[in-house]
């Protein structure tokens, strides 16, 4: 198997998923690879993990390692609602847009979704979807779910989040904060967790470290301990109950119990601002502003971006306009900006 | 945390789940961890691994790669059913006893439950809830679900289980075998795991490597084409679908592409024959058969083995008669067990 | 359509369902079909329903027209689980045996199911499901669901209800009573409705009055309040919203706000009794004991089943014993019993 | 009872669903109430409820009498779904935006949803939301839902259906016509059910009665029958299985085996455009269009409103811009709308 994969090893600007594990992480999970621990989550790292959590989120908080991110994000959702109430959420929301419909089909959520450009919600937006409280003929808004770093590569502000949250508990109903990239966000903001979740009052969060830097390993965190006692069922029967948890909390441990997510995500953030810089003057480059965490979403001609692709791996975000997404990861060097950099200005030349 | 940890390292038999990452396994993560490799089971480890499971199970098997045991059962289940359809399983079948209610939450799957009472079905008692085809009144039986080793421990023969495919067939349903230790089957069989899989017309397979030695692995193969469209998207909508697969890949790799699960399943069947013959003569002990493969179920008296797991995590199987289950695993020593019986035999005296 | 519809005019013994609609109940439709009422439940006719609910079951009863009895029952159990709880019923149970699996499509219910022989449970057999709680291995536990009368025409005593009420509470759940035919209950215990539901602690009542000479009228009734807010949503939800509600309501009412409910339950009651004594001394028929209400199972000559369903219409409830079910309905006759008697004397001669 | 709602009977504009039912449909119920028939489907009315669904819509039609249109619109999408397929629709549709959430949550159905202002749809919107087919991180577009007329009270002409038809069909996708008011439809376009159905390659309907005439029936009818072994099946399990199913057909076929449909359907199309040419020149109301079917949406100054819903019942539809909705049905009479009118220019002046 080595050598065959050894052949393949190469780069590009998919997605941070397709980078690997992190080195700190790898030593983490072989340092818990000891004796005996009792199966899901009843052991002695995932309590480690639990005291991060509170000493990350506050007292009050409660975490609970899952396997991936829409495990995360169905199992909050779940954990936030009764049957016959539903989520309000960005047409381009990963819960919506990617997720297969497993909100729908595991959980029977429905999502009442509102379009934006950007990724990013505004208060004023929340009540096109959110209306007919008491209403049966309509699944009743319980939830607000929104995503930080957004599906477009944009970042919330402190504020903009809490006038967020505000109106959603204003309306009654409480907020879900998708953070599948929440470390980028907390590196672009140059805030702790907490100051963008537990102070602004988020009910619930989806912490990922899967992206950053993990093998696989994300978690719910339930901030608002009215809807903590129902993850520990859901997480079960969503089939998100790790046997051998003590590999999960470790990941998370070594991610979150030191400034690795920091590290790892300025470093990501850092490389799709240089590669910003190096393609925004490049000419038929359309690109607007400075990448806000680590995606840029470049316009170009649609056969440079098919001549790139035999090189470069990156998705096309929108056949209609020749708009791509360039992703960077925890891994992307400074030695792989200049290449594609080169192999842009070569194409476009 | 590695300190606290070091001295929590301790071993017991409650589980095969309590045990940790054999080392070919940690290895193998270790091994693919380089470069970057498309996300969600476009790599060429995974690559490989669906040639793995073609060589194991025959040209026409389909291999998917999964979390956990609940996620590859429910995504199997599903996989061969329409909405009205049903599962018939035995009452004490995992997907019926230990998922949570996973099947009915995820997949809305009705389960026509037969009592048994070592684990093990019949084509006699199939009937029994395998009825009332056409009849919309009924949740249409479509699969039968069958465990190997089973949840008590006791293995089906080879020609038990064709006897068993062979009536489901006959009634137009089609066999799930849940192979959580498929491993140990093999080994108490002397089986290669196509002989009793794909060679006897078995449809489907939920294929456990977590029990046996991996981190967390498990896949979901279908050896009926007719069935294998579904696995994607349904793996997908059950949040099964791994973004970084090819550590999950790599894991199915190192146990089946190897000997490896056969060395582990032999090893903890071993022991659990060792552990038996050690006590079976203990008077006090009531132990009626030697195991199959890695569990036995002995009967205790409520003090013993109260006291017994102070030392040692065992579970209590059954409250009233007195029944505790000692599951034996891949790192179970010789020297555990001389310990364990030792602290039997000092308590039992 | 009424000429050919005409020849078709017959009469069996199958089930109280083959039975037309009482001339009262088509008087209320009728009286209530003049001028507008607002739809879906906010009418005069539902708010005379709604009073007749408090004035059966007391004042913080609270009940909600719907369709038919699966319908009711899984409205019922959704409104009384969150959505990792479970059903702890006999295997007998329409909800198990007879739904096509609503429970667990619709609201993704897991059944905990006990076999029984006669219908009935009893609070000593109910700690066989109902346990495990707080694992969430194990689908919570927390609904009791019990059948009055039951499907196996048997009659559970007040003092039955009670104790299996008792001994739900004591375990921390609630009980809910199927009472698609409650009615023949009544008229079989001579009770009030509110004696053997409200003032035992009942939580909640399938009300039916379909069976019983409605055209197709049941009704939830929470008798617990604080499970009442959920139900006006998961009716919608559940897709048992009336629109034009005001003939359903109104068929309650002149089942329940008058004696009719009394009249037809002791009328097919007492023509199931008829039949038993016409039939118990006859050679070649094995029946055991008089009908608690309007059911006879008794076991016949697989030849002469045969033969008499040429004539008259009814089921074979087990194949292998030759047992049959012989039903009652309100409209059933002195002479159709005349009839049927002539009949199976002359084929068991 | 009947006297306290003998007070009570008034008229309005509210929905079509406050009217009561037509004399023809109650004559038919009560002409079915004779002698026994077998419950749930298998009588002689429902028979002839057969004949007349393949003699409107063709051979090859099968239809399926339910209780209302939610039960229609979701048994009839999930019989044409596998479980990881969705349904593209508009916003405003009703399963989207009036059905509780009961695609999501009895049959875990994806909506992808297309914002429209009319209420139509046209091919050119259908790919915003009709792609993505074969990965699966999106629910797979199966179904186009559309709605007939719709719920903004425009009517698609033949060719604009069957563009859509041609254009979901080019996608490898199936068409579904919700046709609570198809009735209404085929007045305003002057064809037979069958021109815009069958004859057009529409796959399934929902066909509608309650809102015309009727006590409460509905019919799911399949007119590609590749989907039609799904029905009967996924009928019971989402609890639309009337068990007395003789008074439902018997319903349906006074509806649409005679010309009541249409009668009823012109009259009240007619009353709406008799009430619009009464009131469009009225100063102060803004009202763009003659009504295509039965609907008007008309925007009047909020203390109107106000006034006039203290004697007629009506919806305001938008609460920022003023617009109400009145909707003539098919018991609306030319003195309801002079009495309206009469309160409208006086309120108005």
């Amino acid at each position: 198997m080595t050598e065959l994969f050894n052949d393949a090893v190469w780069r590009g600007f998919a997605s941070d998923n397709y980078a690997g594990i992190h080195p700190e992480v790898m030593e983490a999970i072989a340092a818990v690879n000891k004796g005996h621990q009792v199966a899901y989550g009843d052991d002695v790292v995932t309590e480690q993990f639990n005291e991060m959590i509170r000493s990350l989120f506050g007292e009050q908080a409660q975490g609970f390692p899952v396997f991936n991110g829409t495990g995360a994000n169905v199992t909050a959702l779940q954990s936030l609602t009764r049957s016959w109430e539903a989520v309000v959420c960005a047409t381009s929301a990963h819960i919506n847009a990617d997720e297969g419909g497993a909100p729908e089909k595991v959980a029977g959520l429905k999502l009442h979704v509102i379009p934006v450009t950007d990724g990013k919600l505004t208060p004023e937006l929340v009540p096109n979807e959110a209306h007919g409280f008491g209403n049966e003929h309509r699944a009743q808004p319980k939830v607000l779910s929104i995503t930080q770093t957004t599906e477009l590569g944009t970042v919330y502000s402190v504020a903009e989040l809490k006038a967020l949250v505000d109106q959603a508990h204003g309306l009654g109903m409480v907020v879900h904060l998708d953070g599948a990239r929440i470390s980028n966000a907390a590196a672009a903001l140059g805030c702790t967790l907490r100051e963008f979740t537990t102070d602004i009052g988020i009910d619930a969060v989806s912490l990922g470290a899967t992206k950053n830097g993990a093998l696989g390993a994300e978690a719910v965190v339930i901030l608002n301990p009215a809807y903590a006692d129902a993850v520990k069922y859901i997480r079960k029967s969503a089939m998100q109950l790790s046997s051998k948890m003590r590999f999960t909390s470790a990941q998370l441990l070594a991610m979150f119990n030191t400034d690795l997510y920091l590290r790892n995500a300025n470093h990501s953030n850092a490389m799709a601002s240089k590669l910003y810089h190096a393609v925004k003057d490049i000419p038929g480059i359309e690109i607007s502003e400075e990448p806000q965490a680590n995606a840029l979403f470049p316009i170009l001609p649609a056969q440079v971006t098919e001549r790139l692709q035999r090189s470069f791996r990156f998705y096309v975000w929108n056949h209609l306009t020749g708009q791509v997404r360039w992703m960077c990861s925890w891994d992307t060097t400074e030695e792989d900006i200049e290449k594609f950099v080169a192999a842009i200005k070569s194409e476009m030349a």
